[in-house]
């Protein structure tokens, strides 16, 4: 089933308006008629069965049959911070870690970062909005993903302390088996998670001693080493499942 | 440490001879010199400490230190197959899950394969080598994986037969949570698993009927709908997850 994220302005008393490439979307590319099926999800993470009512020329009204009450979204809030990289390093990062359920992303200005940008430009935060929105809609999730701009260490320490549990990957421990994202998880009881991967050339010993100093914990994510956009969605896959698979079938 | 993989015969007594493309990287990518230290892996899985005692023009002779006692390899040994697609998708999978510790790949012919081809190409086929090549280089693996050619699924179910466990990704099941990964993979005690995931189109209903005949296992992998080419790394990431990560720290 197509489904499209909507503003709340754009839904109101049984009625969904869609606009801008979306309208585009359904009358030209789905080629879809009034009587259709489609869903639409709000801000808040209600996703709703609809009905094509009208075809007008930049708009699509949509009648709403009823809320669905399925939830794809992880138990868990995961923001996946990762060192800065070039953007179609980010960019597909960003996709996969939708899908597999993040809430947040943010890239972080490392001292091994290759990219020096301080800011991220608006035509790439536009960029990756539409990702988010577009992988959103493929893998039916019910909330969008937070892209953040680009944060300096600093700020990125400072924004640490609004999460119950900081983790960060680092390859040295992973190697001496030290410790245990496994073990973390399983123990964790509180809602949000920030994880903290290396840009290329990897967390400098001096950026893993204030995170350490900081309250993270430093985790292996197994004994082979990791490109720099793959460890992010390792970190994604782990905690998916640990948090949503079962233990018995 | 830069690796490189050599075949058996390029070892004897205590001397590796380095050729081909892997000489002028020594030479003229990393501008190494006599005395510097590589490491050399053979065939079996054995990583050798070495140090560059000559180079001549064709060649580099490494002189073997020590034989390395760490493996990087995944306790069990999983193939990848995974629903035919695009050469590019088929490349960027096959790097990933050579990072995360598959010992195979393969291309399985499927009802809703966008791609036709019967046969891979032989440049393909050794562009694939390549990057299999470079891919356990920079991830340290003690082992190269195995790429085989494209199989009809007919092939497929019959090479099945030779693996301890047989799993398929089905989305159907994960939306129902009927069935758990997580517990099979607990309770798993054999070595060889193979893991097919399903192409674009994911896998029809018939093809699912014939993977349970066959001894199959359906598994889900999480609530939200993966993209073809994430399923296979959500695979190998469970896998490395269960397998190789502590319940402790």
């Amino acid at each position: 089933m197509q489904r499209y994220f909507v503003t709340n302005q754009q839904i109101s008393s049984g009625i969904v308006v869609i606009l801008g490439s979306d309208c585009h979307h359904i009358k030209n590319v789905m080629r879809m008629q009034p009587g259709m099926a489609v869903e639409a999800a709000d801000e808040t993470g209600n996703v709703y069965a609809c009905i094509i009512d009208q075809l007008a020329t930049n708009q699509v009204i949509l009648k709403i049959e009823k809320k669905l009450d399925r939830n794809t979204e992880l138990p868990w809030e995961v923001t996946i911070a990762m060192g800065l990289t070039k953007f179609p390093k980010q960019e597909e990062v960003l996709r996969r870690i939708v899908e597999l359920g993040a809430a947040g992303f943010v890239p972080v200005e490392m001292a091994r970062s290759m990219v020096k940008a301080k800011v991220t430009p608006g035509a790439k935060l536009d960029r990756m909005a539409l990702i988010v929105k577009e992988a959103s809609e493929q893998s039916l999730r019910n909330k969008l993903l937070l892209v953040l701009p680009i944060t300096s260490f600093k700020s990125f320490l400072e924004m640490s302390k609004n999460f119950d549990l900081c983790l960060y990957a680092y390859e040295e421990r992973g190697k001496t088996d030290d410790f245990s994202l496994k073990g973390i998880l399983k123990r964790f009881s509180g809602r949000s998670i920030l994880f903290l991967t290396g840009p290329e050339g990897g967390i400098s010993p001096q950026e893993a001693e204030r995170l350490d100093q900081s309250g993270f914990h430093a985790v292996g994510l197994g004994p082979r080493i990791l490109r720099c956009e793959t460890a992010p969605l390792y970190a994604m896959c782990a905690i998916s499942y640990e948090a949503e698979l079962k233990n018995e079938s």
